[in-house]
């Protein structure tokens, strides 16, 4: 006889099997699959989803959680893992299974009509399945919220970053809406003009230099894979992961730094406790956490003047000599700070405030104190307001990003946690390793690797993540590393 | 409320998703997946093979069989649909689930032992485990056969060409095995030699000039892909087809056949009637008939003199002037007979005594004639009897195909009588159409490819196999159509 808290194991493993299986289907789709072949896909992919969804929420899995949450002799890992199996049987059986069925359907349907919208600029033709969209996940962010005693706004950001709340939020991005207007004019003041190399740069070499980097890393391509897609990503398991990047001809720079982010994605996945993996404790602890093992890899490791120096030789061997690959040109190269339309081109320090704007729009959408129709003039506003530029037309404006008309509201705040959170750990790691920097500037992450897979990668989702934080860094998340580091890097203090 | 038939359909169509996801992950393991990721993606494919069994042979699929099968307002392709749920439940259910489990582990365990005994050509190494995958075929054919009414071998060949029996075996390769090694003496004898193209032959030259008589034949690669693996094969869904192929630099000609006998099988599945699409009337009808499609386009089509001199201009055009390309040298280049050790690389007149051989002995296995300590000694003698060549060791003997190790008894006898098939089609196509040899001469291959639409892509599983053979050449299967064929193409005659 198993114990009910065995027989749980079993069942989340077989989730696992059917979410594995999802994830290189959807991988497929976006690097391998036939246009023509969308439907059947997409059929497929349902079909997964709802066995997935039916093994999660059916009763025995109900029972078991009650049982095995009455067994007293579980171990830390076990307990953690109850913990989250009843988190996510808590989640899906939460929201109407209609109305999963109606979102995944509206969602579809308003990502084909804003890819056109997009294109033609006209934010009135995605209006109204946008509304539709937002309309159904306003009532599942309730149904959710009921459950969950959590408001509408927080039980959609507990989905992305499990135990984050409104109050989070507004406590850590006031200090970045204070302090970043003020430092950018200062940075860009103050930062000098640096040239462009010049291209072409062959694919095959910018391939081959991003495969090296990658593996000196510490990834390994004996499980997983490194393809081209339009939207770089990093998906697949853990055992299996499938990054993809997209490279221009006329551009060596912003290919390789894509590269080297979803390599941080990718380490955090591989470095997922192998013990626990297929378990619910075994995943990433949350999106906030995910965004900042790419940043901690982008931005604190390899956009640093010591990495970039490195890389320097590296760009010249690759693509022969030119007076750009000068280590001084490309940190400003590499460094730039340009007030701009676009969230997913901007820097590092205008970044954030894009991402204000965000989420103070979407929490306004989902208490109802904004409607659509006024959703342009409001994005307008923010822009001039938070970066004091506005957009010629809705395209570069709010027509910009996937998220909502797939029904993604409340990921936004994670990007700029990760930020925070990829400065703090950053910082706690050099208190922990004096070397640090110095090995960077060898080209040698081994050191940051080890202390993350320690820290962080390694606890997979034993503790919750304000406990996972505070364990790795001695301290709960702040925004203070994180200015300080942009201070450091754009203002040259400290 | 939804008819039985009607919950049938959606209950067999998600059946069909999750076969359509195991195709995509096999292709996936054949052709993108990194070396460590085995053990994942195997886990993976047990999980859904295991949800797709569960909902095969669900009681609440058995009740609706039988309601359905009550209903009589049902439509021709409705009741053949129903026939084939039917059948299919029929089989899943006959056998022991704990037997179905038992039997993947044992073969995935025998193939691995499988690769190394080959290596190392020691049949000994293979013979214990080969021993438990034959003890458990065994019994899981006698259930079957109990519950389908038909011997164990019988039920067997009935699982990958359904309707074919031992009786059916016997009577097509009686004349085949009386005629042909007679045959071979006489092609031997009148052949004349052919010089080979001098290489290398650039692999990106070979998959261009590929890609273009795929396309020319009427495959749509906005519904499907060509890519590289160890073992060629065409896998996917009608929607989605996945071929691959092999290339060597030393070798324009091989992988040029070999992609022509996948788009054969790819033109099959892209053909099945899409209006039945997911349901198992819109399947290929057997694997004998799958066999029939590639053939009647690699070895009827391509590899007549009409074509071959038709490709010898795009060879030259593609690697440019060689002696070889001369279209009379070319021909015989692509029809040379051999005595030869190894099945995948017998010519057409020799192949079928391959095959035969693999019958009487996987037969006399299944029946308990035969022991496997005995089985190196008896296709030793096998091959010399029937081919007059005997291997030197068992991996270019009983140990060089992967059929029996991982379960594949009944298998062979369906490649033969494809051969067969393709003979018999090409010939009531060639009654039907005046003009199909002109067109091919041109390279045309439409009209070919529009007859076999009609009488067998577009059929599915209307009809049993007999009838469909019927409908479409007006005789049931034979022999004589396919011997009439090798003794034109070989001996000159008709």
């Amino acid at each position: 006889m198993s114990s009910p808290y065995t027989a749980l194991e079993g069942r989340f493993k077989r989730l696992a099997d059917i979410e594995g299986a999802l994830a290189v289907l959807s991988w497929d789709q976006a690097v391998c699959m036939p246009k023509g072949s969308g439907r059947t896909r997409g059929e497929q992919m349902a079909t997964l989803k709802r066995l997935a969804h039916d093994a999660l929420t059916s009763p025995e899995t109900g029972e078991l959680l009650a049982e095995a949450e009455e067994t007293p002799e579980l171990g830390d890992w076990q307990r953690a893992n109850l913990r989250e199996m009843r988190r996510r049987h808590a989640r899906a059986t939460a929201i109407d299974p209609a109305l999963v069925e109606g979102l995944a359907r509206a969602t579809n349907s308003c990502e084909l009509i804003w890819r056109e919208a997009r294109a033609l600029s006209d934010f009135g033709m995605l209006r109204p399945e946008l509304d539709e969209v937002l309309r159904l996940v306003r009532e599942a962010a309730a149904q959710a919220g009921a459950a969950l005693g959590l408001s509408p706004y927080d039980a959609l950001l507990d989905e992305h970053q499990p135990g984050l709340g409104s109050a989070d939020v507004e406590r850590l991005f006031a200090p970045l809406q204070a302090a970043l207007p003020g430092m950018i004019d200062a940075a860009i003041a103050r930062q000098q003009p640096a040239i462009e190399p010049t291209g072409p740069f062959p694919i095959d070499r910018q391939r081959i230099l991003g495969r090296r980097l990658i593996e000196a890393m510490g990834f390994d391509f004996n499980q997983g894979r490194l393809d081209e897609s339009t939207h770089p990503f990093c998906g697949g398991t853990p055992e299996d992961i499938r990054m993809t990047t997209r490279y221009r001809e006329d551009d060596a720079v912003s290919a390789l730094m894509g590269m080297v982010h979803e390599t941080g994605h990718a380490l955090y996945e591989a470095g997922l406790p192998r013990a626990w993996l297929g378990q619910p404790v075994g995943e990433s602890r949350g999106m906030a956490v995910h965004e900042s093992q790419s940043l901690i890899v982008e931005m604190q490791t390899c956009r640093s003047p010591e990495f970039i120096r490195f890389l320097a030789g590296r760009l010249e061997q690759a693509f022969g000599e030119d007076p750009a690959w000068a280590p001084d040109n490309l940190v400003r190269l590499y460094n730039r700070v340009e007030r701009s339309l676009i969230r997913v081109e901007a820097d590092e320090i205008t970044y954030p405030l894009h991402i204000v704007l965000r989420w103070r729009l979407e929490r306004a959408l989902i208490l109802g104190d904004l409607t659509l129709s006024d959703l342009p003039a409001a994005w307008n506003d923010g822009m001039r307001e938070l970066l004091g530029v506005v957009p010629a037309n809705d395209r570069v404006g709010c027509l910009q990003d996937i998220h909502w008309p797939v029904g993604g509201f409340g990921y936004f705040p994670c990007y700029t946690l990760g930020a925070m959170l990829a400065a703090q750990l950053f910082q706690a790691a050099e208190r922990d390793l004096p070397g640090l920097r110095a090995a960077i500037a060898q080209g040698d992450t081994g050191p940051m690797l080890g202390w993350l897979r320690q820290r962080i990668h390694g606890q997979g989702c034993r503790l919750p993540w304000g406990g996972l934080v505070a364990e790795a860094t001695g301290r709960e998340l702040s925004p203070e590393p994180f200015l300080a580091h942009l201070r450091h890097r754009y203002l040259g203090e400290g």
